[in-house]
């Protein structure tokens, strides 16, 4: 598992990240088992045209919390090849976080999963797969 | 399926929804099987960490339009219930455009395709349910 | 939760149920949390032509346990909208188990995941949604 | 593309694999874009406890005529990564059909989409990756 000056500078790509940063994602906490936590506090930016918080949010804050538990995880860089993700309730407002959970770490992919909450409420689940780059 | 005012107003609360502007999303056109093309010109705030076009952006996207494609299909408002995206290729830049196709409308839920194109080239391909408002 | 007489008939239903019974699918256990794990002996018949077990095996026995501890839980019948698998590791032979996880249980949808393991291992992860049936 | 003798040995191993015997799969057809189509006469066996066909033999059926597919398009043995399967409409009868589609051939990675039809309708549709095998 990456830690020191080698997680320091993952910490920073991701936080970094210009598409992060436009939605305002912040990190959260490292959890022992290799998982991350990221957070997001919603605001009226990320609404869709019903009202509620665009499935692009969730999916973006599950995706980047993933990645950077795979990257914590495996200690180098990864891409996404797919992800599936199932919206559970809607969401009006208050702070989202994307907790990761490694599935299989293999030589060249990794699947793993995710799971959205906010205010005390699981609000999305996701499945997906990594390619390591070499 | 939707035309005249009751297509505008539905046009009109896509082209509105807070995050589709965030990003920067623009109509494309419309098909005459349904289907909806969204458009985005890519900049330097859509980039993940390592320098491409973050996944986010193009399940933003796609959602978006198949969800629009499915609203002017149906009649309707919907909601995304769940979407899968495969990742071809990645971006770097241009203009990415998404179309949808329904593939099946029910009572209660529609499938639908979506593609995502840029430059020219195929660079993602999703699938997803979506719900049907009342 | 089901319970006597309407979970032994349930339960008579997933285990006399043609396409289960032609793979050998037998009862495993119940959970306290509501789901159920179903299992299965593996032989040649199961085999790809690569000679390790077809997919197909794999997500037909995740999405019965899956299906069965919906039923279980919200006491009632329901039907697969869609399954997403991921393939760990490829199974040559053993007794394939799948357990049931229920995420979400709405009033129409419920969401729930799987996962199976082979002697030990991890071999399989599920997403999906169910519709509930009146 | 594959023709000629590695064509008819490729041919030999699907029709020859135990589990797609088991089910009773037989070959469709070749369509001149790479795609191959298989096909199912149901009956009885294929059904779940609720009178339908049993979703696992659509998803058997989808998977095998797409990895059939990617291994005529690109010349050489896949393994499913993941897959995903939509159900459009419950199946009671008739002769199932299977059609893949290449999305995407990458160096390691596929990614491919199946329509299943019976009776003259869709009834499932199906997005997937596959790793090519060295």
């Amino acid at each position: 598992m990456l830690s020191g000056d080698a997680l320091d500078e993952m910490h920073r790509s991701y936080m970094n990240a210009p598409f992060n940063r436009l939605l305002g994602i912040e990190f959260g906490e490292y959890h022992d088992d290799g998982g991350v936590t990221l957070q997001l506090p919603l605001d009226d930016r990320h609404q869709n045209g019903a009202g509620v918080v665009h499935g692009g949010v969730m999916l973006t804050l599950a995706d980047a919390a993933v990645s950077y538990g795979i990257a914590r995880s495996v200690g180098g860089r990864c891409t996404t090849v797919e992800i599936k993700i199932n919206y559970l309730r809607p969401v009006t407002g208050g702070v989202l976080t994307a907790r990761s959970h490694l599935v299989r770490a293999g030589r060249r992919l990794v699947v793993a999963r995710g799971e959205v909450h906010c205010e005390g409420k699981q609000v999305a689940e996701v499945l997906t797969t990594f390619a390591l780059l070499d």
